[in-house]
């Protein structure tokens, strides 16, 4: 008998009929003798209904309340879920953030979880429930009820299998696993049978949006082996995450991730002085903005260049912050290009093979397309280009290393 | 400084214009320098939109998870509520009643309250800040979610005003006080300035709906004075329910009160015998109908006839109960009137003044409405007859005993 946390996502649960086809899905894990412990998202665009009430009552809703109120989708879909399993027959009980003592900080919409106390979620399951828990929301320490930010039920998902020692944690999304690469964009992406945690990280971090970045952190620190699989689909066998092993190191590249929401400032001519960045970024983070990618090219003579990307929507600020500290710093000149995307090729095969750099500047010279900053970690190489060239780079990345031939491809290109 | 408990019912809070309307409100009373209590219930609709989802999921929600669902209306009356007021300046916080511990046994959709532990929310208001108390639901001593049955936002304020003290617990709601009789049947009926615990418990046990019954029975044995109010209306003054006083004896009748829901069974011929009436109503009330008034006619013979009344809804399940027992006690026969009306007056009068039954029984003479039971309390007379002169009756009676010339009735009939 295993304990399996299974997760189910807003559209997996976004009607009654939904709801009763995840019932019958979780009723059949019951009855093949398993413990299960379910986690729901609030019914798709309830949380939106629920905020877009509270932005009309209020320019900025205060946090505390609206903790209260949008907790409240997660907890309908919770009851729902809990009535339908009942009505089939199965013991089942329902939990709330508060009932299974998910302590959080007091960071109202974005609040960090500190402890989890199972003992009354195992009295449930040694009683023979099937325990459903509304994902997405906290307690603090003063009984307030907190939530733990957008996207974050898989976070509940994957404490709650921490916490209970679950053999897996099951997230039920609409799409069939992890891919390759976004399949509207890169027609021949394909589905990833296994990928390790550092992996799924970076593809999270770029912006795969299957699993929340911050979830995929905590199965990792814990060891929680994660399965991304459809509710839409009986057949949907899914992608394992897991701890990276041997068999991993042979697949150069997992995927290639495209982000075309970036911007890119550059700084010419500044003085090259020890606090220069933290004189440059200190502004720009007091702003609240977050900036992904930094460049410094130092010149022979004293002064150095700066590049940085920060999100196209952030853009506007940032620039003003920088044209504030222009004088200070002794900046030559201030340049920008609204309109870049980063393209990423991901796989912790790169740890142990080399030329995979190479290969990847190779394959994009050979479409014309130009590299405008570069940027390298351990299992990750991200390169920056005009935006209108980074659909065509993804899908030739795609090629390179994923497609039909790619196996071949980094001996003779590298 | 006093200390004042707010409710306010679905319709006052039922769209964001309406729960703008209640934050000005409870605003300028906390202007006033008041200390304030607000209790609200779930936006109108709402309880039952949760309901009807739960039934599309199950023949019978399972009562604890449907406690679940149907907190979260009040959930997000209240959060939307505090939302309002903090952006309008005023320091809010709102409570679920786990966070009050307002402690329930687990009787679920119709808990009773047992407890509730205060400390919280006179912390909340020595701070300073307005509390804003989701209504009708509490918690069990497992810290299950409980609620007390439809209605009973009413007994959440009146047990917090109960607890703290308050000086007054204000019930807002969408008709402007306790009325003498049910307007849209009695034009001639008025608002009520002053009326006491027993008149009311009385006018909403005979089916007034202005307040639950069971809040007055707990205003009433702790002393809080309520104010039935209109939400929507500035000059409503309202009614005042509070503690019979010496100026109350002197108004005979204190209002008029119509129930047309009822059926009427009568069991002719039975042999009078002890325990005849347990044998009888035992099975009855196994059924979980609630019988109203009983008559007893013993006759010289020893055998007697069995006179009662049930809702019309109940009739044909009740029938059943008694064919089944007929033969046993020997009945003769069984008659039944599936459309009978109750009328009743009610006033504290009574206590001190005879003759109030008689003017009754002459006014309804007077119209040629034929009695078909009596039934009489230290403050109330209740006749059933006919449905169809059900409203006659009332207007007949209101006319007498509360029209414009109705103070010199008594004397000249009785």
């Amino acid at each position: 008998m295993a304990l399996i946390v299974q997760k189910y996502g807003g559209t997996s649960v976004g009607s009654l009929e939904r709801i009763r086809a995840v019932a019958e899905r979780v009723g059949r894990a019951r009855a093949r003798g398993d413990q299960i412990v379910v986690v729901v998202s609030a019914m798709a665009g309830e949380t939106n209904r629920l905020l877009q009430m509270a932005a009309d009552l209020s320019d900025a809703p205060d946090p505390r309340e609206a903790d209260v109120l949008v907790s409240t989708g997660e907890q309908v879909s919770a009851a729902l879920l809990a009535i339908r399993l009942r009505s089939l027959g199965y013991p089942t009980i329902s939990f709330l953030g508060h009932q299974l003592k998910i302590t959080t900080d007091s960071r109202h919409g974005a609040a960090k979880i500190k402890a989890v106390d199972c003992e009354r979620l195992h009295r449930a399951l040694s009683d023979g429930h099937i325990a459903v828990v509304a994902g997405f929301q906290g307690v603090n320490p003063d009984g307030d009820i907190t939530t733990l930010g957008r996207g974050a039920s898989d976070l509940t998902a994957v404490a709650l299998a921490a916490a209970t020692h679950a053999s897996v944690c099951e997230i039920y999304t609409d799409v069939d696993g992890v891919y390759t690469a976004d399949p509207n964009i890169c027609p021949q992406a394909r589905r990833l049978d296994r990928i390790s945690y550092d992996e799924m990280l970076e593809m999270a971090g770029l912006g795969a949006k299957v699993l929340q970045l911050r979830s995929v952190e905590l199965a990792r620190r814990f060891n929680v082996p994660l399965v991304v699989r459809s509710s839409f689909s009986e057949e949907s066998r899914g992608t394992w995450v897991g701890e990276e092993d041997k068999s991993m190191e042979n697949v150069l590249v997992a995927g290639v991730t495209l982000d075309q929401n970036q911007s890119k400032i550059t700084l010419t001519g500044v003085a090259d002085r020890p606090g220069l960045a933290a004189r440059i970024f200190g502004p720009i983070a007091g702003a609240g903005i977050v900036v992904d990618m930094i460049i410094q090219n130092a010149g022979a003579d004293g002064r150095t260049d700066m590049t940085f990307t920060v999100p196209r929507a952030d853009l506007r600020r940032a620039l003003e912050q920088i044209r504030s500290i222009a004088g200070e710093i002794g900046a030559a000149g201030i340049r920008h290009e609204d309109q870049v995307a980063k393209v990423s090729i991901v796989g912790v095969g790169m740890r142990t093979h080399a030329g995979v750099a190479a290969t990847m500047f190779k394959v994009l010279a050979a479409e014309g397309v130009n590299i405008e900053m570069i940027a390298t970690s351990e299992i990750k190489v991200s390169v920056v280009v005009n935006a209108k060239y980074g659909e065509l780079a993804m899908r030739a990345l795609h090629d390179a290393f994923l497609g039909d031939g790619a196996h071949a491809l980094p001996e003779e290109l590298g």
